[in-house]
């Protein structure tokens, strides 16, 4: 073995076949309906399942595996194997096995235990092989319903998965909204990038033109398309890894490799590596289930345009939490905001956030970051399990743009501005202070935006719905969506200003904007008498050289702004916070307030 | 054909196997000793040229071409076949060949002319097959210099190329530095990534493992290694194309493939694509150059870290151009930087510039970027052929941290306060108008950094050695490599200003700061007494809201910094340049300058 396996474990996790004591199988003797190819006379599940089924039976969890991956998605005991994905599920884990009842079947068309191209087809008594039909992952979830049905299960708490498994949970949420109440989707998309599926396309080509391939039916001969697979292996790990962890892992060696008994090249570490790899992927995987699989993956799309995503997404009555990661080049993060939008336009609870990690695709299935996204899996699924008015358990934990570490005077007048029952939107919630009391006014809806991961994971432990975005950039809220949108103390951090103002006006009925006061009179007086950059407490309590604030305007400035841009300020609120009472109109303000909310509407687009 | 090849032509220009008739050939008898395989009996060259030798035989630059390109970089007349490059090569192109005399050599181990594996083994008398040693970048270059000997050329003008090309003209500085003058390099780096490295091996297994091999001696076969070959060239587009390119190219109709009458899956328009990408490559290709070039390519190492790196460059005594592009994920922008890096390091004059474009590494040969490339290519090459003291041209274009569009009284200042004869770096040198007035002052050594790669070619065009870089970041210059680094009106558009402080501090002697002064009278007042944002003339003509500014402070701000941070103001000048005057220490400059100048020195690590 040319490198350690377990840093490179990639979405298909490499086992040796050994038989799997825990799985279970069914059978379903009723013709399966196929989506595009006719149907397939009798179809079997195999499957492993952790936990115990509750007696409401609405604490299972679907977990769908990636495209090579197995019915065992974790260790059942100390003395079993380990799972593909043991360091998510079990006991206390992100999806805790404690409190929830595991599932996770193999796939249709895969090649450990679930009916596939080397399942015998009974009308010939042989192996189905290339006479396998075209499948869909459609396909592969109506057969997983059937598990479901099986196991009387009437609706799933979530279904779970990333890479090809999370293009199913989002089927289950699309086509079978009534089964599934919660959907966490990790690595994921819409549909392949062109550049995802012209990879899947050469390494089917060299299968297929492998001339051991045999048309598909070599189940009887010495051997396989072995060559072939290899080859469709080697392309498939370099899209899992990144540049920088291929980088780490074999730039310092790079003419050092390991002397593997395999038949590739092996002048290069990266190539002993990658050969040990394919050889390795053929002892254990099926040719045909491989073709199978990734033309189903290339298959799936529940969109070509944001439009159609949006119309696909309009059926799904679950909660979604999305999760990508900044290096991941096959399912880029770029996709998974696609998906986001797509959730919002349906009005679809959406949780998103993108994690920054060197890992690649594969982060969802690595542990470095896992902190992160298994955090937001867990209290995501307890979000679900409690249902929308969960606890609020986490305390505020302040960023940068906080005013006070103490009391917010300025939450208290901004909540009392918001009528009950309205929806708002906080852009800039940091860890959900100001959502959590506005929560108090029942909102119709809420939900945030924030840049930290940290501090959304903070949100989601609170039970809001938060998607990160970059707030100098467009949002995909629409137009007139929510009753407020609230800027509380962030503009000043951010550059670009006329999008933001613009965003807020264009997605909120109203906007509830508080800004800091460079023209309080202390703040005129440092520069005015000093000669010095103002600089005050709360977010003016920075140098000027390290400060997040990149915008520096007075009360006068914001209320000119909007007057210039025809922006109606329907409600005015001057703040004095060190004293803690409000400044009057006649009081001059724009001299004696260090703080000011206004309520505005309109404004040129 | 499923796609305008005009649009998608790539790195190794696809053309028909027809006669070129411009090719000459050399053969040279002598063995030619390779750098790790033995030696070849006997090597012919094939190669175009373009232009006349002038009478000084000092103006000739030689072209490397690519992968699989050949001799033909651009046509001869109006009835010649296009060239790969005729976007660049031609009179009055960048590489003008009403001046210049083009060179373009097929490379060694190529399969258009020069001896490669496909060429006659002397020995026996069949084509070398396997046989054909394993050559190297080195080896190509000895190969080219055996042809600039022939042609009587002792130093070349430059040597230009991209990707491999790019390895070629590299080697060409680092190993014989004597021989020539200027060196463009294009998309291209000191040693492929192990990404780059893994497609390639991944390639070249397919290849090796097709049955259709022979072993290499398939010459006399019906055909080669068909399958093979076009797998490596399937894997070779992709990665030449950035995802942004296929999704342009391919996501609205991925369903919709031409039919095209090859043997591969063209379910997917990418598949019908690249598979008649890959069969039209087999036709004109040969399968053992493939395997020979790319491994050259793979081996091809000019350091593995920066410091082995710099050591390969302090050899070099040309000038460098070094050219990357956004979205060339094969080889990516980091990779230019840390070549220009190690020009920095062993003092090598570089520009560089990462150009903006969807194009991925095709890039280089697109018409798309050309304008700046091209630009940047066309006034280096002049810069070479005129010398460091090259005439000044161009004209100024205020950036927005110019604070006058007329005179600047201020770049009179800084000028005074650098010695005659000093090494000068201006930090944001836009344009280069500070730059042009320094070169009075017979800097040693002169260089600029600037983020805009527009405000670079204008530099470029003045012969100034400038190269692109993010002032928030450490930078590549190395400790007290200049006597003076200049800060003009810069450091109040950046973020990072401690970082910025700290490598000006650590790359100069001294420093050289300008700054606008936030305190100056009537700024104050403005704050005071209209409580309005601060705003004036030049650098601070902005509104609040879409400033370039995002730092605000005074010269008492800026003494103070420096004072707490240990570093030495040795002179302090202080203007009104409203009034263009100089205002004195004891009128207090805080309130009556509008801008400051300081020459520092010092400071912690």
């Amino acid at each position: 073995m040319p490198t350690e396996s377990s840093t490179f474990e990639s979405s298909d996790s490499v086992r040796t076949a050994t038989p799997l004591r825990h799985v279970q199988t069914v059978t379903f003797d009723k013709p399966l309906q196929l989506e595009k190819d006719g149907s397939l006379p009798r179809v079997t599940v195999a499957y492993e399942t952790y936990g115990k089924l509750n007696e409401a039976r609405d604490n299972a969890v679907l977990i769908c595996h990636a495209l090579s991956g197995d019915s065992h998605v974790a260790g059942h005991d100390s003395e079993d194997d380990p799972g593909w994905w043991d360091i998510m599920v079990g006991p206390g884990k992100p999806i805790d096995t404690d409190t929830c009842f595991v599932i996770c079947p193999n796939v249709l068309g895969g090649c450990r235990g679930t009916t596939g191209p080397g399942s015998s087809n009974p009308k010939t008594g042989k192996p189905y092989g290339r006479d396998f039909p075209t499948i869909t992952v459609n396909d592969i979830v109506d057969v997983q319903r059937l598990l479901v049905d099986h196991l009387g299960i009437s609706s799933l708490m979530a279904a779970v998965g990333g890479s090809l498994g999370g293009q199913q949970a989002l089927t289950w949420a699309t086509r079978y909204p009534d089964r599934v109440r919660g959907v966490v989707a990790l690595a994921t998309s819409a549909r392949l990038t062109s550049q995802a599926l012209a990879f899947d396309v050469v390494g089917r080509n060299a299968i297929l033109r492998d001339p051991s391939y045999h048309g598909g039916q070599y189940y009887d001969k010495p051997h396989g398309p072995r060559v072939g697979l290899a080859l469709a292996r080697m392309i498939g790990h370099i899209t899992y890894l990144s540049p920088k962890a291929m980088e780490d892992k074999f730039d310092a060696d790079r003419l050092r490799p390991r002397d593997v008994a395999v038949e590739f090249e092996k002048r290069f570490s990266v190539g002993s590596y990658l050969g040990y790899q394919g050889s390795r992927f053929v002892e254990r995987f099926d040719a045909n289930s491989y073709v199978t699989l990734t033309l189903a993956m290339d298959l799936f799309d529940l969109g070509a345009t944001q439009q159609e995503l949006a119309r696909a997404f309009s059926k799904a009555t679950c909660r979604f939490l999305i999760i990508s990661f900044s290096s991941d080049w096959l399912f880029p993060p770029e996709q998974s905001r696609e998906l986001v939008t797509a959730c919002i336009q349906s009005k679809a609870p959406v949780s998103y956030a993108e994690i920054k990690s060197d890992c690649g695709h594969d982060a969802f299935l690595l542990d470095k970051e896992v902190a992160l996204y298994g955090g937001m899996t867990r209290a995501f699924l307890r979000n679900v399990a409690s249902g929308d008015s969960g606890p609020v358990e986490a305390k505020d934990s302040h960023g940068p743009t906080s005013i006070f570490s103490q009391h917010r005077v300025d939450y208290d007048r901004i909540v009392e501005l918001i009528p009950e029952g309205a929806s708002v939107l906080d852009l800039g919630c940091g860890s959900g202070g100001l959502l959590a009391r506005i929560r108090s006014k029942n909102p119709a809806r809420l939900a945030g935006v924030e840049l930290d991961p940290a501090q959304l994971l903070t949100c989601i432990s609170r039970n809001f719905n938060v998607v990160q975005a970059d707030l100098n950039k467009p949002l995909a809220f629409g137009e007139g969506e929510f009753d407020c949108v609230v800027l509380s103390q962030t503009l000043q951090a951010v550059n670009e200003i006329q999008t933001l103002i613009s965003e807020m006006l264009r997605i909120g009925k109203t906007g509830i904007v508080s800004i800091p006061n460079f023209a309080y009179r202390p703040l005129r007086e440092m520069l005015a008498n000093q000669g010095r950059a103002p600089k005050s407490h709360g977010v003016l309590r920075y140098e000027w050289y390290n400060t997040p604030n990149v915008r520096f305007f007075t009360i006068a400035d914001f209320e000119d702004y909007c007057k210039d841009h025809q922006i109606t300020i329907r409600t005015r609120i001057y703040l004095n916070t060190e004293s803690g009472t409000e400044v009057h109109e006649q009081n001059d303000p724009n001299l004696n307030a260090d703080l000011a909310i206004f309520v505005v509407a309109g404004g040129r687009k």
